[in-house]
């Protein structure tokens, strides 16, 4: 299968990371399909060999009748199968009116403020999603990574007003409840960070990819097609440019061609499956699919149109892409195609050589992902991994491969097509047309991880 | 279209409920595309008419040059516009690590453990999850409902194993790390309880649909099927049923047929990104896709393979169905096709005539959904509804359709259809052949609300 270069200013020539493998070849090795019965792991875990043997805590190989003893286990067994405390007593009962929460054996599994990387200021300020711990492709609401210039703010949602003016024909304000009583429309989305990643690939080494990638999170959104309001409005038709600006103390605000908002952009109310969080913009937020978080503004307050963009802080200061020869890009929102292996990642332990799943997250803010190959020899070779249904667009796809560990140190790695025919760039290509200076915007470098002979993985950014 | 009545015991001859225009036209009466620019909101909505202008709080009419001030609208509308206190101020930083919680002003979305119907003890509970607060399809872990029968277990997930014996060549113990090292699936899948709505039919009439339905939930489930684990201890030729029993006080447990566990059926560690909830089983559980809730054994503990079933109290006090001529039916686990109103549901108030989107869940234990038809006349016609993407096999699935109230009197409901072709029945086929009486398990029956010239909605089963 060929892959076209697509026609963006920052993947040239990809033919030198496509060495190995065809993806025909590496599909029959390594395809699954579960609960096919002529691809059941059966097989992958009798290979285990040595590994299952020391993963399990005993086996007891009594073939035939069983002894007696309510689990028919081996005398040497019975200490680790005898019946818990907890078995024995009554749980807690259910409260009258409650939302749950985590087991309190979970209490590691928090969005991080900061790991390597100390921002010193709260005013502007970010925590991250723990990927590392995330099953499936839904971001809990609780761990959803925050992004704000000014705090949360604690907006009553009986006095909040959302204005759409400026250039159109009939300035509009909405309460919550008019907007409650319009169609809705749910979708399941990422959403991340123009920075995501941007205090690793120059100036620290995190050591979790919640610390590399956790400006990222996915959940489905529940909203109203922006492009319903502003018909109603009525856009001037020289009107080019949207305002969306938040209601929160820094007012941050963005500009967005009008086609972006006249597309699939959302102002959303919900997500997985219940109100906004406060810190992801409760009552209200825009959402733009697929592009870099901060145009998805929250907490939001107003909806103008104009001619020509604002130029804002978020525009010059903030959110610009360096160039060669010092000049900075503006205005580039959308999202290129990557990926990032989860587990194993960084701090993390292999337990013995043999069977690992290789696990992650791809994703593209122009469309689906298409495929994942994955690395664990150090790029030399590239196989391709399962996707697991449903593969949405605009939204995280997880992807899955069998690796059967030598024991010797190596590095692995993912990196990601989507269906414009786009690949996730290394590196080096990446720095052939951007500037790689200071904080870094945008970057979707494939990114590896080291795995020496102990097992111990670590960021292995050169 | 044609419509199979399906080789099931409770469903005869739908052809009653099917009078009112065919699928094609109503179809064509009600269907929108989303985005699609024909088929745009714009047109519905101007329709609106009065309805509109009441429920937005103000309409400032200033066609073309905006006058002085930020938001450009009249002096009359300026108090509703004015700056809120909460952009004036710095909002709440970031916790250094934390699990975020829902706005305060969000309080009343919580599960309720009863509301009508009292249960006096507190040792075999549940509570239920609020369906008409939920956007979207998946139920946030805080808010999946629970059932137990001796509370819920703290289990330390580092003391938990998990048996497999009976009937196996290789009797098997894992630990929790042991099972985390196999390769995992991830799926959307609904999970109702048999009871969903049993205090309803004939001991109470429910005020709400958190009540009446809300032992139902939805979310994307993370484990290894367990056929897997099945395949490695081998099954004995001679085993046809298998004990999948929780760790929890009352040990409860159920027998499951050797094809089911053999099939889709899951240990499942994760939901909603996260590990499981304790009350839903943290820190493993059995998820059969499609049954009836109490099967997807919690807190799991022991896999036990057998020739027969072992009819425990779950299986002969419990979760059976009262047939006429005083029998009961056993190991009837599959939920068949069934669907609620969810907006506007009881206790909810519609402001006014006009525009109303109702929308609604479906789900089917046996499949897909097919079709959602929607009365608005208390059954004698029926429109189409919109099912909104992604559609997936034993999960639920949203429905959307518009409707203009003409202020009147009325009952609405919904009749789901499933791949299968079996047609949610209404309450008077489900009587045919059933034993409606004392606390109905698997109740699937067609559900009206009604709506008073107030337009005050409530359960309106007779």
């Amino acid at each position: 299968m060929s892959r076209r270069a697509p026609d963006t200013d920052y993947v040239k020539n990809m033919s030198d990371v496509l060495a190995g493998p065809t993806r025909e070849e590496a599909h029959a090795l390594s395809r699954q399909r579960p609960y096919a019965k002529e691809d059941r792991l059966t097989e992958d875990l009798s290979a285990l060999g040595t590994a299952r043997r020391r993963f399990l805590t005993g086996v007891a190989a009594a073939g035939g009748a069983m002894a007696a003893g309510a689990l028919g286990m081996s005398a040497a067994k019975a200490d680790a199968l005898k019946v818990p405390d907890w078995s024995k007593t009554m749980g807690r009962p259910i409260d009258a009116r409650a939302y749950g929460m985590p087991s309190r054996y979970e209490k590691h599994v928090t969005r991080n403020r900061t790991d390597v990387f100390v921002n010193k200021q709260n005013f502007s300020d970010w925590s991250m999603t723990p990927l590392q711990h995330q099953h499936g492709i839904v971001t809990p609401n609780g761990l959803i990574y925050e992004r704000h210039h000014a705090g949360t703010a604690d907006i009553d949602p009986a006095q909040h007003r959302l204005v759409i003016h400026g250039m159109v024909k009939r300035p509009l304000v909405f309460t919550m409840d008019a907007l409650m009583r319009y169609p809705s429309v749910s979708k399941f989305y990422f959403l991340e960070c123009s920075g995501n990643g941007l205090t690793d690939w120059l100036a620290v080494k995190s050591k979790t990819v919640q610390q590399t990638h956790g400006l990222l999170s996915c959940s489905q959104w529940t909203g109203i097609p922006v492009s319903w309001l502003l018909d109603e409005a009525g856009i001037d038709p020289k009107g080019k440019w949207i305002l969306f600006e938040g209601a929160d103390g820094s007012a941050h605000g963005r500009s967005i061609p009008v086609e972006k908002a006249m597309g699939d952009t959302m102002i959303v109310f919900g997500s997985g499956g219940e109100a906004l969080r406060p810190e992801n913009g409760y009552p209200l937020r825009a959402f733009m699919p697929g592009w870099e978080g901060n145009v998805s503004v929250k907490w939001l307050r107003r909806i103008k149109v104009s001619d020509k963009p604002w130029h804002l802080r978020s525009e010059t200061a903030r959110y610009t892409d360096p160039m060669p020869e010092g000049k900075w890009r503006q205005f580039s929102m959308e999202m290129e195609c990557k990926s990032v292996i989860t587990n194993p990642s960084g701090g993390m332990s292999l337990k013995g050589p043999g069977f690992h799943e290789i696990r992650g997250f791809a994703w593209s803010g122009r469309g689906t992902i298409r495929a994942v190959d994955v690395t664990t020899d150090g790029g030399k070779s590239w196989r391709t991994a399962d996707l697991e249904e449903p593969v949405m667009e605009k939204c995280l796809t997880r992807f899955r491969y069998r690796w059967n560990w030598d024991g010797g140190p190596t590095k692995i790695a993912s990196r990601a097509v989507d269906n414009t025919g786009y690949v996730q760039p290394t590196v080096a290509d990446l720095a052939k047309t951007r500037a790689i200076v200071g904080f870094v915007q945008h970057h979707n470098g494939i990114f590896p991880w080291s795995v020496n002979e102990k097992g111990e993985v670590d960021n292995a950014i050169a």
